[in-house]
């Protein structure tokens, strides 16, 4: 790995990260798609299912028949450790539930904010090779807990025109038995805009391909999304005390995903510095994946040497990096250090590995420096507030003159109105 | 107005709203700006002032004389309301303030969820003739509540080089002394990207015209933004216990926003119906902005007769409204029939007017539909979230083989081996 000083790094990092020019082309593909299939409907959906996954449809919908032959094809091990998992995120997403309130400030004044789940989520699971059954139940479970009535699933098919099993076993453990076998941006417009077989959808959830990020993004606003992801991050804080093999294949669990994703490791002496070096060059020589892991820690890959953990921890509120690994002598002290991360794994026994299946946190993080502003995916993704405001007659009689001279003010003459004609039919009685 | 029946407006309902493909040549020149200002940055500022606002300014930033002089140009009345709306916006904002939590769910596993607030962000207030105060107060106390360090205001010039005396004496009430005098798609890409003089922020909020509509939606994913705000709507549910004059001026004090704002009225019964057009048609004739309500009550206005207040609150969450004012015999009563809406408003004496300026919730609310999956601005736009997750050795290796399954059916060798490793070394001791 790179091993660079903290000025050099805090450099790199100063550089913007994205660009919108550059899209010009996909957006023009994108925007071809989202229209045909907005005209088109489950047309379009076919025609684009036999050009990008090579295979012809006549049913869209998953049918309960290869529900059940899913549930054939995985393995006992499998369902024991998703029903492990299922339990954890249950639990922990069960915690952020949100409740609706009411306050009172004032006698004749009641003022509150009721929160209702969203009636109908789609979630876009990527398909082809790889098969992601965590990020079904990452996605599914917080939304029915919230308490969405109507949550459905699109997926590319594979070339034999089924859904990967693992993927089908893992929704119907969610709860979502409606899922649909479309992929790319074009997914993406049937739930922005619905068709024949595909309803309309309040919000869009779930990664995906540049075609699928970039045609979230044209359809937000229409819909909700739940963020466009970029690149996959970690960054581990380490110093002395950490076991530097742990550290090492933290980081090559990142730099596996693809060749994008960056592992950054900050330490606070040289020392540590070259032993983490040597343990990822060591590992990484053993990885099924060695290839794109060996392209993302050359390109993106940093191990940046802080003076001190002070130091350190500035490089990371700079980062806001998705995974932060604090792999120190006292990690639950330094919590307090961090200002932006998408998720933080405290100690040598938390890798990221454990949140992206198991602990029961959401994976679905916010990438590329946008943990400085945005939160993971959550109970509060699938839930939405409406304020709810109550005044008596003797309440809004005494408020009326400063609303209508506020109004005035802002040159409205008809929101003063609203306010006058109340107070003097208060007068006449 | 309009007078139609259910089953019609359900039909107007089920039109799509918007269409992104009529914006290309809006993109076009949005774009243009938004390059211009990433590359030239404040020489680019001013030279879009010049051109947009028609003023040539050496200085961006508002002096401290220029906030001086602004309260001596605004009445002591205009500063009371004010202090009184600030005292109800900043109270009903303190109660949806968030706490990070923990939680113990088994020995040796620590899980959570911390609450930080953005570091920076930047308010687009809307100038020209108009000045909203309302509108600073409205976006800047959440963000001051919610613990934002740094805030700053960027609002377009008057033709005099000033900023509105309005505008700037809530500013300071609201505790912002950073103003810019830029307006437009050049103040988003300002804010998005920074230049000498504005430095970037992590997230824009505050209403514009198209252009800032655009550029905000370019933007979305370099930084957060509130929303993409459409024209803003009313809806009032009423029946025959109503005030028709009450009905009247509320959906005329929407219609004055602008021509493309919407003034719907949900009756159940024809008399009703026609009390209120009739008060519509009185009101209308003495309005100040008489053209613009006119304009707006024509094209977008309808009082619709529902069968009853069943199916009224059907059309309500079909349509969900921005404002929901509700004037039944038992208002409290049928809140729990609304799905979806920005704000709800309760009996008589409730009007929106009081929304937007005084009771205390936000009156930045999700329009054009936009209250099926968004929400009110709130303290919640201005704190992120991050996951916290520690697990002891023990509850590690106890997890460890649920881990490595799930991460080998997902072909992800090298996160198999991050649990594997831990397990491994915790048999060796």
């Amino acid at each position: 790995m790179k091993i660079i000083t903290a000025s050099k790094y805090r450099k790199e990092l100063t550089k913007s990260r994205g660009s919108i020019e550059k899209n010009a082309q996909l957006d023009e593909a994108v925007l071809a798609i989202l229209s045909e299939v907005r005209k088109n409907g489950d047309e379009a959906l076919r025609r684009y299912t036999e050009q990008f996954d090579l295979v012809s449809l006549d049913t869209l919908r998953v049918s309960d028949e290869e529900f059940q032959e899913a549930k054939g094809m995985v393995s006992p091990e499998f369902i024991a450790a998703m029903e492990a998992a299922k339990e954890n995120i249950a639990s922990f997403h069960q915690e952020q539930k949100e409740h609706s309130w009411f306050t009172q400030p004032q006698s004749g004044v009641m003022l509150g904010q009721k929160v209702t789940p969203l009636s109908r989520v789609g979630i876009y699971i990527p398909g082809g090779k790889a098969a992601y059954p965590s990020t079904v139940f990452m996605n599914a479970l917080p939304a029915k807990i919230a308490g969405v009535l109507s949550i459905i699933i699109t997926t590319p098919p594979q070339k034999n025109g089924k859904v990967n099993p693992h993927v089908l076993v893992a929704a119907e453990m969610a709860g979502v038995n409606e899922v649909y076998k479309v992929g790319g941006a074009q997914a993406i417009a049937a739930l922005a805009y619905g068709t024949e077989t595909i309803s309309k959808v309040n919000k869009i959830v779930g990664p995906g391909n540049a075609f699928v990020a970039r045609a979230k993004k044209w359809v937000y606003g229409e819909v909700a999304i739940d963020m466009i992801a970029g690149p996959s991050e970690i960054c581990v804080v380490a110093d002395r005390t950490c076991h530097p093999s742990f550290a090492a294949a933290d980081l090559l669990s990142q730099a596996e995903h693809d060749e994008e994703a960056a592992a950054i490791c900050i330490v606070n002496d040289e020392e540590t510095a070259r032993l983490i070096d040597e343990e990822v060059n060591k590992q990484l020589a053993a990885l099924e994946r060695k290839q794109i892991a060996e392209k993302s820690i050359e390109t993106n890959g940093r191990i940046v040497i802080a003076a001190d953990l002070t130091e350190a921890f500035e490089l990371v509120n700079l980062l806001a990096p998705e995974h932060l690994e604090i792999m120190t002598e006292n990690p639950m002290e330094q919590l307090q250090f961090v200002q932006n991360a998408g998720a933080i794994f405290l100690g040598d026994h938390s890798p990221e590995v454990l949140g992206d299946y198991f602990a029961g946190p959401n994976h679905t993080l916010p990438t590329s420096g946008t943990a400085a502003f945005a939160s993971p995916l959550g109970i509060y993704d699938f839930m939405k507030k409406s304020s709810i405001i109550h005044y008596s007659q003797a309440a809004f009689s005494k408020a009326a003159d400063s609303i209508a001279t506020i109004a005035k003010t802002e040159g409205l003459g008809a929101h003063a109105r609203a306010a006058e004609i109340r107070k003097a039919a208060s007068k006449d009685r």
